[in-house]
């Protein structure tokens, strides 16, 4: 993706092999490169949402994994060194199924090779979930555009109105995104579109992420309070909506951006199509009740009693500044995720096509979750 | 209500026959009155939203004219500039249908009467509004809080949890509230209540004034993104929504704050009791289909773009900051309402008495709304 005109990914290793990603929590406003040198530094990249998204959030333990064994300095027992580091990367955050996925794909290294032989094949897995993460994105677009387009073949060169919630954009993943990938892939040819961008408190990454993706790439897109979608479909405004998802069960229950459900069921109230974009790495197989069974992350009060935006001051200086939106009595309670159930999703656009929300389709496309049954 | 221990309404006439303000826009963090003296102190006290909420805006409009016609200064036609002036403030807003209730009643003494003659009736009338307001609020906490005492005797002695949308408490009235009411009720008769608060994008009137009088009044309470409530009521964490309304069809649709329709999509989905509870004034007996008949406000997109709370700068000073929180180039869209199907309501509190949401039930309670049909 362009910023300012140049080629990005969210993260990358530089010449020297140093670990380099985006700082989002400085964005739209500030757009910084950190590099993640120690342990805790990765760990904190993922707590702090440094680096946030379902995709990347996977792809950066990838990295990380790798990361971590060059910290490795031979002191200890080189897979108790990994088997502690990785846990705590585990523990950075629960709901994102990518996490673990990529978590798994590095353990088969190290645990199975020496620190010296671990090495570069760690890097070159790093590599290799990047890479699958962006191949996948790239299918999603194709697939989603399908759908794009045959809602635009009715409207008679009227913009496609899509409403998205959070930020499942290329800047959720390494390249492209998941829901934004078909946006971006319809934009591209041709296609009028138009977003609707839930603002997605308490984190606001519909309004600082998705907002900034589609102001870089020229794509038509207004803001809307989290409150507002529901008018909007109930009033024909909206031909579709489009999220990602953190894990997504086997029958299809989609654990997406606290909100998504209360979206999900004005969509199927207003007979508005309601997909999940999301690459295979998301699946977890051996879940079945999504709404039972997925644990949902509670993070700190504080981002829901405070929102970061950024005003001039009285020296014209821009600041990026946290203020406080309620009583100093009064305390937030933040569940990050919640659960979507299959019943309200029109469908699941995955790299291997557009499926049905069910466990029949699902086991069909995905015949390694019988696995799990 | 109480505030720092002393007894306010939200709007009064001083000994001298000034009209005072309480202005909400500071709030939670400053507390000021505010005296409106010309005619556009009126208008901007309602459209700015210094005093906002269904039954205070149709309160500050039966005072406002009181004020209106003090101003007048004989140069002019009595009834001419009555009229001019009274249409001007009933642009000011046009979802509340307290404001031209208000008007309404206003309108009968200043048609048929010399300047004179009007101003001790319009005063008397004005207050007479205002005292109806408080009695009607009254009723409605008592009706409303049967309902909390029948959930509560089922929870041996655990917390009824009621979650609310933006603010229908004494400072959307001139004192009790609509939705408040009956929780103000109830926590004063000691049944064990806890309200999940809805922080209520754009203006937060959740975050800033439902949490501050729940402080004020140490109601326990606990703020939420607008994102949060469908997954609260998926886990059986809501017991009841109550909400307040700003226009109410004769079959029972709602106008309310934006947001309040998913919420009661939310509601049916996880079979919660939804509750709208207002006074007789907010009735618009005229409107059939609230869906397609009520007029929504579309206000500031700015209002969307930013968000506004305190922080203390580097010299340890208190400072209320709005701060940008999408990209420059983002624009928002800012519907204020939304309404909410009768289908999805279990009930109307007012105080006459608790009814169902059906054009029968009102109907029957409201035998005046038959001159409608």
């Amino acid at each position: 993706m362009q910023i300012h005109g140049k080629h990005y990914t969210t993260i990358w290793l530089t010449q020297d092999d140093d670990l380099q990603i985006i700082d989002q929590t400085k964005l739209p406003f500030v757009f910084e490169t950190v590099t993640l040198k120690s342990n805790e530094d990765v760990c904190r990249a993922i707590s702090s949402m440094q680096v946030r998204g379902a995709g990347l959030i996977g792809v950066t333990a990838g990295y990380g994994v790798y990361r971590i064994a060059k910290n490795f300095c031979g002191n200890t027992n080189w897979q108790e060194y990994m088997r502690e580091e990785c846990a705590k990367l585990l523990k950075t955050r629960p709901t994102a199924k990518n996490l673990s996925y990529a978590l798994d794909r590095q353990a088969k290294i190290w645990q199975n090779n020496s620190f010296a032989e671990a090495l570069p094949l760690l890097k070159q897995e790093a590599i290799a979930i990047a890479e699958e993460d962006i191949r996948f994105c790239k299918k999603i677009g194709e697939h989603g555009k399908t759908l794009i387009k045959e809602i635009a073949d009715k409207k008679n060169g009227q913009p496609v109105n899509i409403l998205t919630h959070c930020n499942a954009g290329w800047l959720a993943f390494t390249d492209y995104g998941s829901a934004l990938s078909p946006v971006y892939t319809a934009f591209d040819a041709g296609i009028p579109v138009h977003v609707y961008v839930d603002e997605t408190r308490p984190r606001n990454q519909g309004a600082s992420l998705t907002a900034f993706e589609l102001a870089e790439h020229n794509v038509p897109h207004t803001l809307i309070a989290d409150n507002v979608g529901g008018h909007l479909m109930q009033h024909g405004m909206v031909d579709l909506v489009i999220v990602g998802a953190d894990r997504v069960s086997r029958q299809g229950d989609v654990a997406n951006k606290i909100g998504t459900y209360l979206k999900a069921l004005a969509a199927l109230a207003n007979s508005v199509p309601f997909y999940a974009a999301l690459p295979s790495s998301t699946f977890d197989f051996s879940v079945k009740d999504g709404v039972k069974e997925i644990e949902i992350e509670e993070r700190s009060a504080r981002e829901t009693e405070y929102v970061t935006g950024e005003f001039y001051d009285n020296t014209g200086t821009a600041r990026i500044q946290e203020v406080r939106i309620c009583p100093y009595q009064t305390k937030g309670l933040n569940y990050a995720f919640d659960v979507t159930p299959h019943t309200l999703i029109t469908g699941l656009i995955t790299e291997r096509g557009i499926l049905e929300a069910n466990e029949q389709a699902i086991l069909n496309c995905y015949p390694e979750a019988k696995a799990f049954l």
